[in-house]
């Protein structure tokens, strides 16, 4: 089971790294990163560089496509040359999915036109350009394409992977193998929950 | 602000990236990786190759140490200059504390001594060894020391970090921006929930 997980340069780290640790946990699973270019691919958070041995354009199917997001997603809309691969690899895949901002380059690969997606909170309205609608769910899936929310929504959709990839059961496995039982101390994490001025802090905190 | 992760050789790849993604967001945070020698470090599932420039040695004090897991954390247990500098930074650091087996680390470095602690569920009897209470919490906290149960764990671990480091309602903002606002599709998470048949399986898949 093949399992193509794209980084460039500022990725959002956990967005990539998250659904990995569920993922590769599978029995026969295969976990590749790729990039642009074979090397060193350094984080939005500047102190995560990864060695990617494997250029995207030497994939040419996988079972499951997982991109990730980050400010770097953005810039990565621009490269004609990785967003034809991703529709190319959509292709050959069970499952093509992201995380977060990850969505905008399934998006800017004309696979969310007319469907229901989820993106980062604060790309909704991106997220729309590309003829999506955005759904302030979790995780949103059409049959083999699945979005997921930002940041940490890539572990749900993993262990949703997981089950679809295997089944409920393994998946449960995983989910206790990693102690996924999560306890947030407070209930910020989304729109719906969080104060105008926590948002507004979110906001200055992305801005830099 | 001076956060620094220890990478070793088979280290847990969400244990350590779960909460760099929230510590890094801080303002004025810097984190740092650090390994035994400078140069790639390969994490337990075998495909996320970091390039840590620095070696633990050079670090003569920071902010927070967070100890992540995983099976080179066992291995890390017998390195003696570890060891030693782990009892050392701890004298300088405002808070120490570990992701799953990291646990194991700081009991070696003689740190948990008739304290409570947690660690990953797995490992419940080898923290016992080094004079500790195992709970089965998510976080455990003895004024600087917190101790975080297995994987997924350090990122409630980071949120708490994130508010006693700078204040509750930066944290938010913080849980926010990741969209920490967790779904999980199954409620096997921890040794409470899962079945006898899940926890058998979990160690299956462990044992590989």
């Amino acid at each position: 089971m093949d399992i193509v997980i794209p980084l460039f340069k500022l990725y959002e780290p956990l967005d990539a790294i998250g659904p990995y640790e569920l993922l590769a946990n599978l029995p026969e699973a295969k976990v590749r990163f790729v990039a642009p270019e074979p090397g060193r691919v350094t984080d939005v958070l500047r102190s995560l560089h990864v060695e990617v041995p494997t250029r995207f354009s030497e994939v040419e199917s996988c079972d499951v496509l997982l991109v990730p997001g980050g400010a770097g997603a953005r810039l990565m809309l621009n490269n004609t040359e990785f967003i034809d691969w991703v529709r190319r690899i959509h292709e050959t895949t069970r499952f093509t999915t992201s995380v977060c901002t990850g969505a905008l380059i399934l998006g800017q690969a004309g696979l969310l036109k007319g469907l229901t997606a989820t993106t980062h909170w604060m790309a909704m309205d991106d997220l729309e350009t590309f003829g999506a609608t955005y759904t302030a769910e979790r995780v949103v899936r059409h049959d083999k394409i699945l979005t997921s929310a930002g940041v940490s929504a890539g572990i749900d959709l993993a262990l949703q992977l997981c089950a679809l990839l295997s089944d409920e059961f393994t998946a449960r496995a995983i989910q206790l193998f990693t102690e996924y039982d999560p306890q947030p101390p407070f209930d910020s994490g989304s729109l719906a929950t969080a104060t105008p001025e926590v948002v507004a802090r979110a906001r200055e905190l992305a801005a830099g």
